[in-house]
C-alpha cells in the first residue's frame, strides 16, 4: 500500500489551498471582533469582544465534540450521526484540513448573531446560545445544504427539484441563519435604552471608535477571500472539454465576483446615503461592502463578474431599505447584523437562481462532465434552482425561528437574558467584566469595582 | 480537447501562489489605511479612512472596466485596447488570479496619493482624481513598463536601449506614480492651515495615534511579501543549467532581500534621528521601513542580500534628506508620501541600475537561458540598464506631471479641491462626514451636526 | 544537469508552503505588538512598540549576519560554524525560504522578553539585550534542538538517550528561552513603581487599550497556524503504509491540536478565574489562549486531538497558579511573559513527554518509515523522551540563565538597564520618544518636550 507521487501532489497542493484558506476565514473573526467593538459605545467594548472571543474558542470544543458531526457525518438528509470528536478522521472523504476550514466557518455564525443582541445581553445567556447556535442549529442546516447526504445539496444523489439548493460558501447556511437568530434574539430582548424615544423616534447611538470599523472592514474583506473562493475545497481539478480549465480558473473568478459585489455595494451605499443623509459617513461604505459579500457569497462561484455588480447594487438598496424599516418598527439591531447578514443574505440566494450560468453551475458542482441542470432563470434556466433556493430560504428562517427562538424566550422569561437596566446604563464592562476597555488616564490605584475585586483577590 | 495532469499541477500550484500573494497585496490597502489614519490628527480620522476604502471599491469598478484593459491589453506599445471588463479573459495569457492581483496594486497608488493631500482636500475631489489615477494614469504606466508589449519593458521583443527598465514590483510604476501624484496634489493645495508660522518655520502636526501607525506599519511589511516576491506571477519556473533552482529560488530571495532593505532603512533612520533630534522616535523606524521597502521594490529579485543593505542605507538619508529639504521649503506632504515614495521610489530605480546582478537578471527575465544582457552598471553590466532606469524616471516624473497636474490644478480653479479654512479647522470628519471617529465619553443624544442630520433623517 | 519536472513540482510547492507560513509567523510580531502595547499604560505604549519593530528590525540583521549561521551552520553539535551573511545559501540543505522563516522565528523570542521588562528599561539597554538574544542566545539552542547536528535534536545521527528531545515548534527553543531570559531581566530590574505597596501588595495596573489586547491575541492565533503546521517545513512527504497519508495530513492534524489547545485553556482560564475574581475578564480569556498555544507548541504533531485538549486545561491552571505565585513573590511582569511562555512552556515540553503518539512520531520525524524509537510515557513509551525534554527544560534554564542573566546584571551595574524613577513616573514616552502615542486634543503646536526638542531642529 502506497501513496503515488501523483496522489501526493494532489493532497499537498490542495491541502495547501485548502488550510490557508481556512486561516482567512479564521480572520473573519477578528474582522467580526474589530466591527463589533468600534460600533458599540465605549462602555460595552470590553464585553463584546469577549464575546466574539468566546465563540470562538466554545466553537472549538463544540464543534469538535459534535457539530462537526451533525454537520458532515452520513446516513441521512438530515443530521449526521458518526464522525463525533473527529473519530475515524483522516477518511477518504474527510481530513483534518476539511475540519478546520469548517470549523472557522462554524464560529462565523455566533459572531453575527452577537451583533445582534449587544450592549444589552448578560454573558452567561451569551454562553447558552453560543453553544447551542455553532454545536447544533448551524451545522444541520449545513448537513442539509452542504453534506453530500443533505436533501437540499446541489452534489446530492437525489436532487431537490432536480436541482439542489446553489449556496456556495453560505449567504444562507452562515449569514442567513446567524442574521435570523440575531432578529430573534434582538426582538425578544428589545431595544437598547434610550435608542427611541417617548415617541418612537431613534436616538443615534454613535459606535466609539470607527478605526477599528474600518480595520475590521478590510479584515472581512480580507478573510472573504477565503470564505468563497475557498469553498471549492479542492484546487487541483481540471474541467474536461477545455484546454486550460479547472478549478484554478474557477477560484480566481471566484474571487473578482466578490471583490466586485462588495465594492459595487459600498459605493452604491454611500453615494446613496449621501443623498439620503447630507454627508458621506465612512461607516455606510463598510456596511454597503459587507453587505455585498454576503449577498455574492451564494452564487459567487457561479456567476459572471458582470452579474456581480448587479448583485453589489441591489444589496446596497436591500440594505438601506431595511435599515429604513428597521427604525420605522423600532428594531434596534446594534450592527445591522439581522439586516446585513439576514437580508442580504436572503437577496444572495434569490440572486443565485437569477443569475446562475449554467457552464458555471456544471464545472462547479459536476466538475466540468457535461449534464443537464437547471440554472439561472433569467439565463433561461428553468425554475428548478430558483425554486430550491426559495425553500432554502424557508427553512432556514423556519428552522432557526423555531430552534433559536424559543432557547432565547426561555432565557427571557427565566431573567437569564437581558442585564438590568443599571448596569446596561452603566455598561457591560463596569458591571460584568471588572473594568472599562480603555484606561487612557489611569493613576496608579484603583478606579473601578473590577480593581477593588482583583485588589481583594490578590490579596486572599 | 483536455488538461493534461502535468497542466493542471502548473495551473494549481501558480494559481495558489498568485492568488495568495494578491491577498497580501490588498492587505497594505488596510496597512495604508491604518498608518494614514494614525498619522493625521483625530479630527480628520474618518475622512482619511473613507478615502482609503473608496480607494479600494472605486478601484475594483475603474480597473474592471477599463484600467486593466490599457494597463495588460495589447496592440501597441503605449496603451492597451482590449480586455474591457475582464472580455475574453481568461486566455492563454491571463487568469483572473492575473486581474486580481493587478488590481490589488492599482488600489494601492491612489492610496499613497492621499497621504499627500490629506486634512485639507475635499471629498469630491478626491473621488475624481482617486477615479482617473487608478483607472487611467497608473494603468498606461504599468503597460509601458509591465506589459510584454510596453515600449520599457524588460520582457519586450525589442528591448529599449537593449535592456528595458528593471522595475519588477513597482518602485516607479506604483510608488514614484503615487508619489508624484501627491506632489502635484500637496503642492497645489499648499501647507495645511498652521503648519508653517508667520516665518516659515514649522509646527509640528503629531498623528494622534501611533498605535494605528505601528499596526499599519506591520501590516504593509505583511502585505510587501506578496508585493515583491509575488510578482513573479508563478513559481513552477525552473532555471536551466542548475541542478534545484527555479523561480522558487528567486521568491524566497526575493522576500530575503525586502526584508533586509526594510529592516536596514528602519535602523538607520532611527539611529540617525536619534543623533538629529536626541530621542528614540517609533515614527521614524516606521517609515524609515517603509522607505526601504520602496525602494527595494524595483530590484528585489535581481540583487544579491548584501545589496539590499546598502539599498536600505542610502533609502533612509534619501528620506531623512529630503524631509530636511521639505520643511525648508514649506512643503506639506502629511504622510511624507511624496518624500517616501516618490523620492525612494527613484532611489530604488537607480539602485537597481546599479547592483543587478547579471544572472539573477537572466533569471528572472529570460527565465535562466542564457543570454547577453545589460545589468548593474557597478558590477560591470554596462550603461544600458541604467540608462532605461534613468528613462523610466524621467517618463514617470513627466507622464504624471502632465496628467495629474493639471486636473489638480483645475480642481483648484474650480474651488473643488480644498475645503473652506473654517472646515479645516473644525475637522473634516464634523464638517463632511457626519462626526468624529472617536466617541469616548458619549451621552445617550445628539452631539453633533452629523447626529442631528441623521436625527433628522430618520424623523422623515 | 537539469532540474526534472518532478523536483520543480516538489520544490515550489513545499516552497509555497514554508513562505506563506513564514509570513503567517511574521504577523505574530504584530500581534505581539499589539498585545504589548494594549496591556501597558497609555504613557508607554510608544515605546513598547518601538521594541517590537525594533525586535524585528535588528533581528534580521543580526539573524542575517550570524545568528543563523550559529543555529544552522554544520559541524559540530553545540554551534553552527558556516553559512555567515547566507553564505553558500541556497545550498542542498537549505533555501532562502528556510532562511526567511527562521529570522521568522528569532525575531519572536525577543518580542516575548521585552514584555517582561516593559514600562522600566533605558532603550539602550533594549538594543544590547535584542542584538545578543536574537543573535547568539537564541541560535545556540536552536542550534541543539533544531539543526541535524544538535546534540538534543530528534533527527540528529546519535540519539540522546535514544530518543532526542521533541520540541516541534519551540515550547522550548522559542517560548521557554524568551521567558527565562524575561525572568531575569525583570527581577534584576524590579517591580515598576508603585506595583507593591508598602505592605507588599500588589495594586493593579491596567493596560491602556483591550481592543489591541484582543486584536494582537487574534493576530497571535492566527499566526501560530504558520508557527505549528508550518514547522513542518515541506508538505509533500507522503507516508509509506498509508494508502493516502503524507505530511499533509499531518499539518492540518497539528492546525487542529493547536486550536483545541488554545481554545481549552482560554475557557478553562476565563471561568476559573470568574469563580476566583468574580468577573468575566477578557484578558483572563486572551492570556489563557497564549498559554494553551504555548504549551501546545511543543507536541502539536505528534499527538492526538483529544490530548490536545488535556494540554490546554493543565495550561490554564499552570498560568493562574504562576500567576498568584507571582503577586504572592513580589514578581512584576507586565505581560506575564516569564509565566505564560516559561511556565506554559516548560508544561508543553512534559506533555510531549507524556502523550506524544508512537505513529506520529515516527511519521514526523522518521518521514513514516517504520523505526522503534521512544514515544509518550502515558501511551506505554518508555523513559527516553520524557526523560530528553526534561534535560532540554534543564539546560535552556541554564544556559538562558548563565548568558542573560549577567548581561542583565552587567547593565543593572553599569546604571544602563533601569530608567529614572521621574522618567518612569512621566512614562517613557514624554521622556525617551519625543511625546505620547495619541493626541486625541491636539492644538496646533509644541505641547512636549519632543515637540520641543523637533521644533529646535526643524530650525537649525
Amino acid at each position: 500500500m502506497e501513496v503515488s507521487w501523483e496522489q501526493s501532489v494532489t493532497y499537498s497542493i490542495n491541502t495547501i489551498y485548502l488550510l490557508f484558506s481556512a486561516y482567512l476565514v479564521f480572520v473573519m473573526q477578528l474582522g467580526f471582533a474589530m466591527i463589533c467593538a468600534g460600533s458599540v459605545r465605549a462602555k460595552n467594548a470590553m464585553n463584546i469582544m469577549l464575546t466574539n472571543v468566546v465563540d470562538a474558542v466554545v466553537g472549538s470544543i463544540s464543534f469538535y465534540l459534535f457539530g462537526f458531526a451533525f454537520a458532515y457525518g452520513n446516513s441521512n438528509p438530515f443530521i449526521g450521526t458518526n464522525l463525533f470528536a473527529l473519530a475515524n478522521i483522516p477518511n477518504e472523504n474527510y481530513d483534518y484540513g476539511f475540519f478546520l476550514y469548517q470549523w472557522a466557518f462554524a464560529i462565523a455564525v455566533a459572531g453575527i448573531t452577537s451583533g445582534s443582541i449587544a450592549e444589552r445581553t448578560q454573558f452567561s445567556a451569551y454562553l447558552v446560545f453560543s453553544f447551542f447556535l455553532t454545536g447544533f442549529v448551524y451545522p444541520i442546516v449545513a448537513h442539509w445544504v452542504w453534506s453530500s447526504s443533505g436533501w437540499l445539496s446541489p452534489n446530492a444523489s437525489h436532487l431537490f427539484l432536480g436541482s439542489g439548493a446553489i449556496d456556495f460558501a453560505g449567504s444562507g447556511v452562515v449569514h442567513l441563519v446567524g442574521g435570523i437568530a440575531g432578529l430573534w434574539g434582538s426582538i425578544i430582548e428589545g431595544p437598547r435604552v434610550g435608542r427611541f424615544d417617548a415617541y418612537g423616534k431613534p436616538v443615534p447611538f454613535r459606535g466609539h471608535n470607527a478605526s477599528l470599523v474600518v480595520l475590521g472592514t478590510f479584515l472581512l474583506w480580507f478573510g472573504w477571500f477565503g470564505f468563497n473562493p475557498g469553498s471549492f475545497d479542492k484546487i487541483l481539478v481540471a474541467y474536461p472539454n477545455t484546454s486550460d480549465e479547472g478549478n484554478w480558473t474557477s477560484v480566481g473568478r471566484t474571487a473578482v465576483t466578490t471583490t466586485l459585489a462588495g465594492s459595487t455595494a459600498g459605493i452604491v451605499t454611500l453615494f446613496s446615503r449621501r443623498l439620503l443623509i447630507g454627508h458621506w459617513d465612512a461607516m455606510d461604505v463598510c456596511n454597503g461592502l459587507i453587505g455585498g459579500f454576503v449577498a455574492i457569497t451564494s452564487g459567487c462561484s457561479v456567476v459572471e463578474p458582470w452579474a456581480a455588480i448587479i448583485c453589489g447594487f441591489v444589496s446596497a438598496w436591500v440594505l438601506i431599505g431595511l435599515n429604513i424599516l428597521a427604525l420605522k418598527l423600532n428594531y434596534d439591531d446594534p450592527l445591522e447584523a439581522a439586516q446585513l447578514h439576514g437580508g442580504c443574505g436572503i437577496w444572495g440566494l434569490l440572486f443565485t437562481g437569477l443569475f446562475a450560468k449554467e457552464g458555471f453551475v456544471v464545472q462547479t458542482y459536476n466538475a466540468g462532465v457535461a449534464v443537464k441542470r437547471p440554472y439561472g432563470l433569467l439565463l433561461g434556466g428553468g425554475w428548478g434552482l430558483i425554486g430550491a433556493q426559495v425553500v432554502e430560504i424557508l427553512v432556514i428562517f423556519g428552522f432557526v425561528s423555531i430552534t433559536m427562538g424559543p432557547m432565547f424566550y426561555a432565557l427571557h422569561k427565566l431573567k437569564l437574558l437581558r442585564i438590568p437596566v443599571a448596569d446596561e446604563l452603566a455598561g457591560l464592562d463596569i458591571s460584568s467584566h471588572g473594568g472599562y476597555a480603555y484606561a487612557h488616564h489611569e493613576e496608579n490605584h484603583a478606579r473601578s469595582y473590577g480593581d477593588y475585586m482583583r485588589m481583594q483577590d490578590n490579596q486572599s
